[in-house]
């Protein structure tokens, strides 16, 4: 519409209808048009790599199978996180297609994306399962090869030092932890690639609903450490993939 | 300039030059040129209107004089906030005409202004001052007339209450006090106007950098108190101004 | 009462039953007699227009329909907020002439007002949608006009840019916010009006409850901005129909 | 027993049959008895003017009716705090002779306890009530006389000065108050009775659990003020109750 | 004056010069007149039994100086805390007949007081004298007898239980300790008086600033213990006063 | 196979079917193979001693049961924590041999443990009994003697002072404390072994969630303390089962 | 030396002088001898290409100076970082070839290092210089090219706008930002490229040393932002460059 | 004294001067006074052992000078800690036989202690030396034997593992860490002895102080950690100490 609106005002300037300067000025009284068209557009082709996402936690199940239906229209995988079983049943009901994982209280509908590098999801305990997954299955729907590597926390090192090849060759590392948080630290200062640190609210006491492991992370003694919010699975693994998508776009010729 | 290549642009299409296809494809390639006019325009008229303020912690004097100079050609009011002697000295010789509140820890610029309703700038005790200087020199440099009501804490109830009349004939009622923050409640069960509450970073212990006024100003029990941030007599007296503005604005014929 | 007593009183000393010297202890041996009236006369007046409001949370069905009851007769508008479905029933059967604002969680017995200027209510995101209603319906309740930008937060900047002429017409504009809180220093370098925000709850992990934006808030590099509590859409309206009012007294002949 | 055994050890030492040096290595090897016996003995008389307090959360009814039961033979007054519906049967049901107090969310057990001064129990909204209450209720227990000041908050300070001359006759004033708990300053510099704040967990958002109420009291500006910890109606009784004592005890002949 | 404005609106009455309505109607129209100056009258005879104080830090000696000495002229005792070297000169300079107290940081002009009862100002550490001088200091000149136990922490329980005796017979005890703040906990198990906690910031890490001692007073396990601000000797004494006063009041005859 | 690889891979050195240089690069390529065998033997060796544990919390009952019953095989004793009724009946039914001890919230399957030295385990109230039995039990399974000391809070010296032989007795002190949170300083001040410090959530208010003893362990004035996570019984019972463990090691010939 | 120990012993194999199994025992005897000796060389690998830092704040010029000449022997860059000008001219005087960076309080020895994509460093304030000048410099010396964008804050809405086409081409976005820390979720919103967010301490009152644009940045609500810790602009140079080497060693055929 | 008086009592009672029953009650009467000597007594023994120490901070040169000396005559070794270079030189100067420990920033007078066993302090980075060297310096001094393992933090793992060995043969480790605090975990996983870890204030922004490696440790995933507060380096060697000693107490025959 807005796209249009140019288009006919520039159609009256070549027909003489309109000076260029009236024209001008119309163009400056509708602030931001131009501009945002661009930015729609851009947007909305940033937004088909990254997928839409429906955050499930306070919707109910009809309004997330709602969310999750008019996004299904975009072309673009989409995604729900946080889905409870309630929600899993109704957006599976609402959208054909839809793939439930519910180890990552995740349901998805796939759609075509570009193929991308590897991330490595590494879960410092088993509790940190869910987080883990919701980043791996996030990265996998948005192009990504991802490597598990769950239950290496810093107390086992051996297990951690065990998968060292594996987390060397991927190109971002995820590093889901709650307790103490010490895991980006030992994995950055063992591999070269970034380090995305993903605090969770496991523990109890002292470790304030994930405060602990969060600014652990912030004060990561290894250099390569950059951190999202406390349980943020899907925020992890948006920002892998955005590193993973620069290095598919210089790789191409 | 901008504007400049959007005449330009128009130009060409009124000459047949480009179609207006392509000339649409082209106002799309430069995105927010007409719109970034725009709003630099408006921007600059609110600034005016606003006052340019230069925050004097942090800068050696030099780079606040600095500041400073290159805000006064705007042809508006500029202000330098918690400006220490030395950096009085520094603007006071950079700049001719200005002019220094030491208890405010200011200098100001005047500068054309339209004259605006009254703002009541109350303080709760003699250490909050400072702050309540910065609102009211603040305010009035924007136009307000100000009154000032000074060592009218809770703990003295009636010197408060003594004050009412004047209280009542303001606009605005900007609140100013550390310890308990109790003031602006007190106020808003007591006036009509909005009242704008800055908590101070006055006290010691338990007050832990104002952390405790400012909850207790956000908590307050009667409502029609907004907040600012501690020690931020600058930000709440902008935010009042911007009130009577709306007030003259709607009075104009 | 009291003022009855301050007649009887003065009437005596006319027929010269006491004498003035007298009258006069005994006038301040009834500390605040004469004050406390006036205060409750104005305060009454003042509370007319701001209306009485029932905060239901803690209290049974029965309470707050009781509470509300004794509200209602006071002739001006009433509104309950956080209200509960089972509230809701209770205060609607109880008291005839309500209307329930299930988005807002609100229940309103609508009364005389005057008519106000433009509130605009902004909201950041669709979960803010709760507590932006809130703002929107008490600012309507009280008196003004109220335009309603739902989910035009900072993420997808060329939203809230389309509805910019919206915004900049608007006497304040009131910005509901949870995640990082940036809405309002955006919306504050934009527009002129003041800016009330409101921090949401919405979010989690290092949200910490909606401490995340309420600093954010207060921390807001642009002046004009103005917060108050955690999801506290009353509390910003009646902040707002404050402001309005100032105007509308003003601009009275 | 312990009072018996050294009673016991010092016949032996009166028959010759254990030498003083062998008696006072003896004391020495049992260290604290005759120490400890004092302090029970102290203790007990102490305690006896207290009563003994159950505090119901985290208990079943069962073991709090038999805590209860327990303390119900001392001979003095007995009293569970924070009991809900299921634990006022039991301990009714276990206990013959008690009272409940609902609105206080206590059980009382009466007990003799000697005839006290005045506390006035001053609450600043509807909310607060049931902390109030529990002040109420346990210091009536322990033998003073209650003022009850039921929503005299800071907001409507007139209905607060309406009560001034009952406040001022009062030997001890607590202070019950949410939100941003400014009562306890204006009351300090109303009367000349120490106030003892209750600053309860009644808001939301920036209140914390009440915290900003407490900071705020922390941070009184009227001296006088001491506080308890949040929502701990007993504990300020307790602190009121042993300032009436000090007073009675000077006031016998 | 305003009194006088009383009577002379009263002798207007007794004169027939204005109808007690119309005399009514001016009453109400200087709203807190009379009650202003119970007020004022009460709050100076309160203010005299208390000490007028002066704050020293953030005040240059002149200024402490000269808000001392406009306070000497009250008639009544006049304090000055947190005085520094420089302070301490200016004040004695300014004012004659002061009295310096090093230990205490404190200047005082002593006044005619009541004599009251007797405080126990028991300090954990050495560290905390100054606190506790300040308590002392504070105490003794509005009257109360002090006994000071000083070095008596709880972890050198023996030094506190030599001294049970003379706690016992104290009317109130004021408890001043840094670190993990215990002591107000074990004296209020061991004495019947109210116990007033001083938290210090006495301490490192994760003491922050006090917060771990005020923490811990608050939750103290044995009922009879209020807390004061941070550091607050003053504060704390005059709490304790307030106590001895009302002891004294009922012992007259 | 770890270990079994670095043979075969020796064999062929020494069969000549690969030389040295080409042995270390292939040892090389290996990250870790042999320090990793190291660690997992010495690993293990470490963990039959100190008990495998299954932390029940977030797990459904079979997943609590499937953790236990895979460990049940190591043959060491094997330990469930925080185990709800559900998790405790899943366990049992899954794994024979095992043992209840609700008031510990724990199940447990013993197995062979050396002899160990004695663990007073101190609980300052009784609503700390389930984390203090949680240490109790765990140490005892580990092979400690535990002495249990119910209830002997710092508010009641005496029944403290009065098991003091007994404490001092023991080769570490397990001191379990929520409210205050003082009773490690004051057993760091009487007995002369390693105090381990377990601060509770029990409390409300200002206990913050066990925030106030936690602080309050960590300021202990008395040297000697060191603390654990809040509620953590099962980790102060490792702690003082690896000190009893360094004793027996030097007491064996 | 590790591997030559290796080889010996391999030599020794071959030579039939020790039995496989024994060169089994003694390989697992040294711990992590092998797999130390590739970490080493990995490591170094590694830091070659992140360079070397030394941290100036808490050593005295001269501890900076030698750590920095230590080194510099090393091949690679070498930084010092929150240099103040006695570090700059100590490190100056004793490594030469250096280059200091004033603004961003750096010193700087150059090395070689491998050309990478683009950064684009943004501060929103003029405020935040130093921060983004540490990242930019850091960015620069470890091989990236450096857009710098300074001034571009969110209340100025059009000066990040006109800068878009700059953003759009970096590879990474690092957004440096106090206040309300608003600028990373905006920037996120516009680029595809990941982006790293710094908080920085500017600001005062609730901005609490950071603690607000932290909590912001953790929050954004636009995804494909990930946070370093405050004030950490080398941080975010690595973490940035590490992205750039990935897509380098990508494009690399 | 105290027995003396005991002793007395008891000849009187021996010598028929007083009857048992008034010798008990003049036991009574003197509360604590057979028990405080018998805790004199042991605190005595106690404190002989542990060293008397002598906190810097707060004191002028002449007061630490002052109170070391005083120590100095108990016979035992005395510490003073966290001495400036000035407080270094007035104890020098006031007690013959003092070692300064620079870089610990303490001053000894070493004593007869018992040879007990081994203490490894491991340090994370260069800048936890002087709280490491406190830790090291205090255990010597009181009788262990001290391994130093400076800067092995877990960015650097090879240099951990590397000495193992050492670490393994201690009887107690001490872990020193700023930054992320994962150093005791990590520690905590591979060796079999309590870790008693030291989080440092080393660190900037979201370290606040200490607070992040604070938590981090109190979450240590690997149990057996327990922790002291924050750069208490003194107090980790107390701990230490004390399980040093049960060890050395349970190996005498």
């Amino acid at each position: 519409m807005h796209r249009h609106a140019v288009h006919e005002l520039l159609e009256r300037v070549r027909r003489g209808e309109i000076s260029p300067a009236a024209a001008a000025d119309e163009l400056a009284r509708l602030p931001f048009v131009a501009g945002t068209d661009v930015l729609v557009d851009t947007h909305r082709a940033l937004r088909t790599g990254e997928a839409e996402a429906v955050y499930c936690p306070g919707k109910t199940p009809e309004q997330a199978a709602a969310a999750f239906a008019a996004l299904a229209g975009s072309g673009g995988p989409v995604l729900a996180t946080r889905a409870g079983a309630e929600h899993v049943a109704a957006i599976t009901a609402a959208v054909p297609g839809t793939v439930a994982h519910p180890k990552a209280r995740m349901v998805v509908l796939p759609g075509p994306v570009a193929q991308l590098g590897t991330v490595a999801v590494v879960g410092a305990g088993t509790s940190d399962l869910p987080v883990a997954e919701e980043a791996a299955v996030t990265a996998e729907v948005l192009g990504a090869k991802v490597e598990r590597l769950a239950d290496v926390g810093v107390a086992g090192l051996h297990r951690l030092l065990a998968r060292l090849e594996e987390l060397r060759r991927a190109d971002v590392v995820i590093a889901v932890a709650g307790m103490e948080g010490a895991l980006p630290s030992v994995l950055a200062g063992l591999v070269a690639a970034p380090v995305v640190a993903v605090p969770t609210s496991i523990g109890y006491g002292a470790s304030f609903g994930g405060l602990a492991p969060l600014l652990a992370m912030l004060n990561a003694c290894a250099p390569g450490v950059a951190v999202v919010n406390i349980d943020n699975g899907f925020g992890a693994a948006v920002v892998a993939v955005r590193v993973l998508r620069r290095a598919a776009a210089r790789q191409a010729p």
